[in-house]
């Protein structure tokens, strides 16, 4: 998946952005990157401004990595691989900064700290970027250029066509569209939106598991069209030619992935296909985040794939009304830090 | 909701329709309708091809309950609603009758069976009907002219509009519409059907659970549209009208109807979500029906809600494969009897 420049088998060292220091995405990075079970699997350097995860974890009493300089220190992190570490990206002014309240500031940090990672990462010096939230306005407010991480990364790394994947315990759904009116989602679709998706989510499902990837692919419609009854096509003429170029393909022939569908939605989830299947093909937004969030809320993972480096990132927001508080729920972060461990290929 | 005779606080009477006898449907009746927590709660009255249900009962062991002349002693089953019956609507060839393979027979059966009981419930001598699964195949065969339950059941009752619910243990999803492509679905959606949905629903919530229902409306688009970046204008030009209309209506205002919406889809199934649902509105097929796939299979059952009439039917199929093997699950019939109960409003 990425082109890290460590060897398999040793352990990953990810670049973990803390996200907009009014939010909750600082408290959430600490908390996650300084277990015991995340630092036994993986090196985690947190990037933002030092000064302000510095008074975060002072007031709410979190363990703070040691400081690493930026510009010079990476590549002496040291071969064993042992130490969590925090990477400043330049200070906010702490005087104006308030919890909760998001300026141009804090948007230039985050900005920053992402923009830094992606650059370090390219450059071989991580093998993944784990992003905490950031608040879309701020970036707006500090001109930076940019809606959000996903514009960020496609042009920083030269990769226009992305697919999102989200994972939860018990649901993984690559989606084929995404945030589009749901009329536009099924005017969109073509073949080659679902064959990427199809593919994207097979690797990397094989690199996560080590193994030929268990793949279901959805219809669009009601019992996936129900023999074109209950379909205006899209079925056979969109998701059924996907398939068969995947099989076909002489990279998912040789490596023996298995690919059933498309099949009827409603049926996608049951616990018998969830037990069959390593990842959802889902052909609109909703048909795979409704199974994934009831089945899953706090812990849900956002997946970038199809870029030349891994990145996975929090599913939640910068939840202002909570930022700085103690009381933020870190299993997102974790679960972002352990797929981004599990995509890197390394089995620890 | 029904034109119950029986005063509340009875035992319900129920007119449980075997479905296709070739099928499974004969065994999960016989299986349910004699397990006592379902006779302590109601009087279950199989219907269907009495020599065939015997057979079925003999070869798997099963309890039979006792005959009842169909055109006579419906009347005098007398006041103690104690006993479970079986009512004849005549026999079928057993010579010919070959588990698993339905025919013109079969089908002429079940129909007559379910033709019955429509008769009889409106009549008001049942107080729900409760049906098992048909083969619409063997319906079309024996020329019967409908095309399942939903049209035989929208004709003897005069009822054309009718609205879906889906119910498991964790979810109950009315259907605002059912079986179109979901692009048609989409342009088939107006104000008088999300409005006929919340109504139906709240008050077969209301019924169920004797107080104000909790009501969640979704929307159509990701996010519910998210102010309208994300929508062609459904909700604000749909969804929320029909809200509207019911939160302004006497009926659900004086009674104090709680409803929400429109909410994003991929939240509305959350954990959480659900503990302050007692039932989602859901725009389209897959909506409702993949988290309640997801969270509940097995037990699963279907609400015709708008009739006259109470009757919730099995979530599933004939199960050809196996029929008269014994090792049919019958949770969902079971489950389907329970909400029948409920849909009576009768606290037990």
């Amino acid at each position: 998946m990425s082109s890290v420049s460590v060897p398999r088998n040793a352990k990953p060292r990810l670049a973990i952005t803390v996200g907009d220091v009014a939010g909750v995405g600082p408290e959430v990075a600490l908390k996650a990157a300084m277990e015991p079970e995340i630092t036994h699997r993986c090196q985690p350097i947190l990037v933002g401004p030092a000064n302000a995860i510095g008074e975060i974890a002072s007031r709410l009493k979190l363990s703070l990595p040691p400081m690493i300089d930026a510009s010079a220190a990476i590549e002496g992190l040291g071969p064993t691989r042992e130490m969590a570490g925090l990477v400043d990206v330049g200070p906010v002014a702490l005087d104006t900064l308030v919890p909760g309240t998001f300026s141009s500031q804090t948007g230039r940090a985050s900005f920053d700290a992402v923009d830094w990672a992606i650059r370090e990462t390219m450059a071989g010096r991580f093998d993944a970027i784990v992003t905490g939230p950031i608040q879309k306005e701020a970036w707006h407010e500090a001109g930076t250029g940019y809606l959000g991480h996903t514009e960020l990364l496609a042009d920083r790394t030269a990769t226009p066509d992305v697919s999102m994947m989200l994972t939860g315990p018990e649901v993984s759904s690559v989606l084929c569209t995404i945030h589009l009116p749901l009329a536009d989602a099924i005017e969109a679709l073509t073949i080659e939106l679902i064959e990427r998706a199809i593919r994207l989510g097979g690797a990397a499902m094989e690199t996560r598991h080590g193994r030929a990837p268990r793949i279901t692919v959805l219809g669009l419609n009601p019992h996936a069209g129900e023999s074109g009854l209950l379909s205006r096509g899209e079925e056979d003429a969109l998701i059924v030619p996907a398939i068969e170029r995947v099989r076909q393909s002489k990279y998912a022939n040789d490596r023996g992935w298995q690919i059933v569908g498309p099949v009827p939605p409603d049926t996608a989830f049951t616990p018998a296909m969830r037990r069959q299947t390593d990842v959802h093909v889902c052909m609109y937004h909703d048909q795979g985040l409704i199974p994934l969030k009831a089945l899953s809320f706090d812990d849900a993972v956002n997946v970038t794939l199809g870029l030349p480096i891994v990145r996975t990132s929090v599913d939640h927001g910068t939840a202002l009304d909570l930022a700085w508080q103690g009381v933020a729920n870190h299993s997102s972060m974790r679960a972002a830090i352990e797929m981004a461990i599990d995509l890197c290929g390394v089995k620890s």
